[in-house]
């Protein structure tokens, strides 16, 4: 990576460090609304047999949130990149990060697995054309987004199994 | 503004398109969740003074909602820009309209003014750094977000209020 004028140094870290902060807030907030529900709500639902253990969640949403992020900032400061091809990459990483937001005050919030299910599927096909476009701009950052896509679409098939079995 | 190789007319009505359906989207999710609460929940609480009859927040809504994805365009389309700079305004934008979209259902769909009152201060917050760089990109992109923040002014100040009297 070359450095320019527009992005020197230090401002690449404070981007970094903002994309870190952006992410870790989705997922503290995320985790505020789901903790309480785990043990209530969550546990009185019908589970199907490939449901992962509850202790699995934490760690791997830390894990891809942080990759998540590590991800767009590579996409960001990638002065190699065509700028609108970078814009148009970015806006997909903002609308998959704010479905996202919104999937847990959906299916933990307000109790409703039906409606997670599209936020998840229109999520889905946001991180899946955000990880398409991200491997256009920057490999690293297309393959970290590998492992999210995969877990995003497990997701899917766990929501959409715990909303048929409720 | 120029026509440059990179922002093609065709794709320049694309990605206003593009932003308005993303806009729209979460205008829409938040109606869903808001209208069931307004003669339930909501008509339950102690309203101050100053609150606006209900039929007030649709059309203001709508119309901020459609300056902001104007204004977003204006920005994302400024090629005489430099692209860090847009790409960082950008992202205060969909910051905000991520805070944005998670408003609606903290307050209605959690029933939770206390803590839609923390989100509405930071969207305020990003609100104001959006407004502050679009300015210094396009300045009809700044003023289509004057109105916008005062809007969220008002709208933390009644959350506030409803907040304490509840």
């Amino acid at each position: 990576m070359t450095m320019t004028h527009d992005n020197p140094s230090p401002r690449r870290w404070g981007i970094l460090i903002l994309l870190l902060a952006v992410v870790f807030a989705v997922s503290a907030a995320g985790s505020w609304v789901t903790l309480p529900k785990i043990s209530t709500w969550y546990a009185g639902l019908t589970k199907p047999s490939f449901n992962p253990p509850s202790w699995v969640f934490g760690p791997v949403w830390t894990t891809l949130y942080a990759m998540m992020a590590v991800a767009a900032w590579r996409v960001w400061i990638a002065d190699r990149a065509d700028g609108a091809e970078r814009q148009m990459a970015l806006a997909f990483f903002w609308l998959q990060l704010l479905l996202n937001a919104i999937w847990s005050p959906v299916f933990f919030g307000l109790e409703r697995p039906g409606l997670a299910l599209i936020v998840i599927v229109v999520m889905w096909l946001a991180v899946a054309a955000t990880t398409v476009r991200f491997f256009r701009i920057d490999r690293v950052a297309g393959w970290l987004f590998v492992p999210y896509l995969c877990w995003v679409s497990f997701a899917t098939v766990l929501n959409a199994a715990i909303f048929r079995l409720n």
